[in-house]
C-alpha cells in the first residue's frame, strides 16, 4: 500500500467538544478537586523538574506521613501503582508475605505478591467491617514468618479504620517489614509513620488531598531500604525499581540525577499544591475536622433509621462511611437516583462488601457539615423514591 | 506519644506560591502543551469515566496508529509504563526475547524483559545513528527464535527513524510478535500498524500529541491477544495485566466494567483533546508538515557548518534532530546557554549517544518554520559565546 495515505479515517466523535459535567464527588474517591489545585495542573509543562518542586513534594509528604525518611517521594501512578511499587521492591522470589484481608485491599496486595515468582503468600482473613487484634497479628507473624506484612489503615471497601498501635513493634520483633495502605485515610485520621514503626507507607492523590488521580506518595524507612538495597535479584518492574526512583527523586544522595522516566509534570504541580493546602490547614486540624464531620454524619444517619456497617465506633473511618444497604431497596436504585436527581456520586460496595453497603466519602475539602446535610437530604429523597414496593 | 499531636512540622517551602516558568520545549520531550489541551486537563474530576471519553480516546488512538484493533487504549502511565505493559504481558518466564539496540530504548526493553524470571533476552546491537537491514533482522530471528521482537521506530536518543517495511512479515514467518516503540515518532512520521503487521504498538502523550506526560496509548493485534490470553502464568504486574486493562477499557466485549484502578481522569481529558487536535489537522498533513520542517531545519544546520548525526537522509527522524556535538565546545555549555539566555530547552545525548550529539525536538505544535528560525538564531548565538577558547 501507499504509505503516505491513510486507511483508518479520523473519528467523528472527536469533532464534538469535550464536555465534562460538575458533580458532587461523595463516593470513596476520587473526590472533588478545588479550582486552585486544578489550575496548578494547567501550568505549562517544563522538562527536567524544578528541583524545588520535587523538594516541595518530598517535604509535603514527609509532613503528611509524619516521617523524616529521606526515601520519600511520589510514584508516577495511582495508589495501585504505589502498592505494586512497595511489594515488588520489598519482596524477592521465594520469600514469604503476609497480608491482612478485611476488605478488597488486602486481596489486591495478596494478588500482587502472588505474581512474584515463587513468593509464598499467606493471608489472615476477617469478615468485612471487622479489624484484627494485635494478638491475632502476632500469632500470624509467628506462624508464617513473613518478610513483609501488609495492612490497610483505611479500608474504604468496608469503612474500617484499623488501629495501628503496637503493630510496628510486633513486625520489628519478627524481623518483618510493616507495609501500610493509607490511600483512604491519610490526612483524615491520625497516622504517625515514624512513631508507629511503619516501614513502607503509601497513599493516592485523589482522596483527602483532593488532587486529580495519577500520583501516589510513598515513603520507605531506613530498615526497608536496607532490605531492598541488599536484594539478590532485581525487582520485576523497571518502572518501579526503587534504586532508579530514589535517584530520580534525589533521595539517594548522589549528585546527579539520571533519566529514568518522564514524570507526569502537571500532575506533580497539582500534588504539590494539594500538599500546600494540607499544610496550610494543619494536619491536626484536618484530622479533627474529618472526625467531627463523620460523627455528625453518623449520628444523623442512625437517627434516620439507617445502620452503620462498622459496629465498633472507634474503628469507623472518618473519610468513608459505610451504611448497611437498607432493607427493601436495591442499592443500585439509590446510587443511580442520587446521580440522576442530585448530581451526586456515592457508591455501593466493592469486593467483599458488594451488595452489603452504601459508601459515602467526604474527604478533604468535601468534609463539611454542609455537605453532610446535602447528602442526608438527598438520601432521604432517594429512600422515598426508590423503595421496591413503589417500583 | 500522644497520637493527636504531630512531631514533623509543616514545611516552610510549601508556604510559597507555586511558580512555573514558560519555556520553549525544543528538547526530545516533553514538548509544549497548548492552552486548549492544558485547560482540558483542568476540567472537574468525575468518578467513573464517561464511556464517551474512553471511546473518544480509543477511536483517536486507532486513527493515530492506523489500526482497527479493538484492544486499543491508554495506559495510566508514561511511555516506559507502556513498554513494560507490552513486555510483561507478551512474555512468560522462560521465553526468548529479541531486542534491536541502536540507542537507549532497545537497552531499556532488554532490561525490562530480563526482569521476567528466566526469560532469555538476546540483543542485536548497532552503533548509535545506524539502523538494521531486514536481512540482519531475519538472521537474528532465525537464530534466536524469540516470541517477541522489539524495535524502536523513532530512536530519540540517536535521531534514527527506523524503516518498518517487511519486518512485520518476517516476524509472522518466524512466529514472533512484532513490538514497536513509536514514542518519539507517531503522528510525525508515517506508520501503519495494521498494514505493516505490527502486533503491539505504544507511544507517549508528551511528544507529537503535545499533551502532558502521564498517559500512554497502546494497541494489541488479534495475534498478540491470542498469545497473551493463553498464558500459563499471570503477568508479573497486576496494574499492567492486559485482562484487567481490557475490561477496564471495555475492550473485552463484557457488558460490565470491573474496578481495576483509578485512572488519571484529568490526564485522559488532555489526551482526548490532543487526539482531537491531531484528527482536526489530519495525520497525513501532520506527517508532511513534520517532514518539511525537518528538511528545512536540516538544510539550514548543514549550511551553518554543523553536521547531522544520522548520515542516511531517509533514516532521519523528522521529530527529533541529532546534531554532531560541535568540535571545540562542551555540549553542556551550549544547552545551558540556550536555557539561560533564550529560555529554550534542547538537550545533549542519552544513553549510547551521550557526549556525541545535541538533540532538538520539534514535535506537534512545535514543528514550524518559525520555531526552526528561533532555534537556528539561538544556536548561532550560543556557538558565538560558548567556544572553549573564549572561556
Amino acid at each position: 500500500g501507499d504509505m503516505s495515505s491513510i486507511s483508518v479515517p479520523p473519528p467523528k466523535c472527536l469533532q464534538k467538544p469535550l464536555v465534562v459535567p460538575h458533580r458532587h464527588m461523595f463516593g470513596p474517591g476520587p473526590s472533588n478537586v478545588s479550582p486552585r489545585i486544578l489550575q496548578a495542573g494547567a501550568r505549562p509543562v517544563i522538562g527536567h523538574m524544578h528541583p524545588e518542586i520535587f523538594d516541595d513534594i518530598k517535604s509535603g509528604i514527609q509532613y503528611m506521613f509524619q516521617t523524616r525518611n529521606s526515601m520519600t517521594f511520589a510514584v508516577s501512578g495511582t495508589g495501585h501503582t504505589a502498592m505494586e511499587c512497595a511489594i515488588c521492591n520489598a519482596v524477592e522470589p521465594g520469600e514469604s508475605v503476609l497480608t491482612a484481608v478485611n476488605g478488597i485491599w488486602g486481596e489486591r496486595a495478596a494478588d500482587m505478591a502472588d505474581r512474584i515468582g515463587e513468593a509464598e503468600v499467606n493471608t489472615m482473613v476477617a469478615a468485612p467491617g471487622v479489624f484484627f487484634t494485635n494478638a491475632e497479628i502476632e500469632q500470624a507473624l509467628s506462624k508464617h514468618r513473613p518478610v513483609l506484612f501488609f495492612l490497610t489503615h483505611g479500608e474504604s471497601s468496608t469503612g474500617v479504620l484499623h488501629p495501628l498501635e503496637g503493630i510496628g513493634q510486633l513486625c520489628l520483633k519478627y524481623n518483618c517489614l510493616f507495609l501500610v495502605d493509607s490511600v483512604a485515610s491519610i490526612g483524615g485520621a491520625p497516622l504517625h509513620m515514624d512513631r508507629q514503626g511503619i516501614d513502607i507507607l503509601y497513599t493516592g492523590s485523589q482522596k483527602v488531598l483532593n488532587a486529580p488521580p495519577g500520583t501516589a506518595p510513598i515513603s520507605f524507612s531506613e530498615r526497608a531500604c536496607q532490605k531492598i538495597f541488599s536484594r539478590r535479584t532485581k525487582p520485576v518492574s523497571f518502572c518501579l525499581d526503587l534504586s532508579w526512583l530514589a535517584n530520580y527523586w534525589g533521595c539517594d544522595g548522589k549528585p546527579s540525577r539520571v533519566y529514568h522516566h518522564t514524570g507526569p509534570v502537571t500532575a506533580f504541580y497539582s500534588l504539590r499544591e494539594s500538599l500546600a493546602v494540607l499544610a496550610e490547614e494543619g494536619l491536626e486540624n484536618s484530622w479533627e475536622r474529618h472526625q467531627k464531620v463523620a460523627e455528625y454524619f453518623h449520628t444523623a444517619l442512625e437517627s434516620m433509621g439507617l445502620k452503620l456497617f462498622v459496629k465498633e465506633k472507634n474503628a469507623r473511618l472518618p473519610t468513608v462511611t459505610t451504611i448497611v444497604a437498607p432493607h427493601g431497596y436495591d442499592w443500585k436504585d439509590i446510587t443511580s437516583y442520587l446521580m440522576k436527581t442530585h448530581n451526586l456520586e456515592i457508591s455501593g460496595g466493592l469486593g467483599p462488601s458488594v451488595g452489603l453497603v452504601l459508601r459515602v466519602g467526604l474527604m478533604g475539602c468535601n468534609s463539611s457539615k454542609a455537605n453532610v446535610d446535602m447528602v442526608l437530604a438527598a438520601l432521604k429523597d432517594a429512600l422515598k423514591h426508590c423503595h421496591k414496593n413503589k417500583m
